[in-house]
């Protein structure tokens, strides 16, 4: 129940990079049942390939604790990280990795599951359905 | 002779990333043969595990180009890249990739070396004894 509940807020960030002409992707990182931070994809907006959903919730997120390590933390994120979110929530040394829709194509798992720290555990799928309908609506558009 | 002399600018970044107690790795970013991104590790001030150097080069030589791809830039980088830099430079599609020491337990290519760009062309090995020692002095400090 509170992956669904974190995850439609991960969407609800993902509807705003929608709404800005960016690919997406939203993310929530969660404290103690509490959204520490909030971020969705902004590349285009910033002209700045590494400003991912996952990325800018790191720092936030890092912000917000006073320290740079997520261990007690999960990240909810709408789409399948792709390698460098991955490498850098290794860094991070995430509790749990909770995505929606997986990405065959440019997801870090096409790539290698040891991308992530040893000790993050990983649900996937959580609302995969309307998180890949959103993705698809996006590049049906910019078709 | 230009991947010297470049690799020595790149050292330099290093050596103020030591200063600052960072790990110190050192990046600068050449286009037309002109430096247009310089930058050094910042986690630990930063607070951030994004920090690294490569990271804010790849922000900095976009805003500079006021482009996000890196498709005409050579970057250099004293130690090798991590996977989140790497994926990071795959996104940018950089040209070339310069560095100095080969880090066996936690560079990309331990990983995959598909985490690159297929079209990034990669020259290892640039004055690796200067970049290497750098690090050991480091950690041996550290100790």
């Amino acid at each position: 129940m509170d992956d669904i509940y974190f995850m439609k807020q991960a969407l609800q960030e993902a509807h705003k990079a929608f709404d800005r002409g960016e690919v997406p992707v939203g993310v929530v990182v969660v404290a103690n049942k509490r959204v520490i931070a909030r971020a969705h994809n902004l590349t285009e907006v910033l002209n700045d390939v590494t400003a991912h959903a996952e990325m800018q919730a790191i720092t936030a997120a890092a912000d917000m604790l006073g320290g740079k390590y997520l261990t007690d933390c999960t990240l909810y994120v709408t789409v399948e990280p792709c390698p460098m979110c991955a490498g850098a929530l290794r860094w991070a040394q995430l509790s749990r990795l909770v995505y929606g829709a997986t990405d065959p194509k440019r997801g870090y798992s096409s790539i290698s599951p040891f991308l992530l720290h040893p000790k993050t555990e990983v649900t996937a799928g959580v609302m995969a359905d309307d998180c890949s309908d959103l993705m698809q609506l996006f590049f049906k558009k910019l078709r």
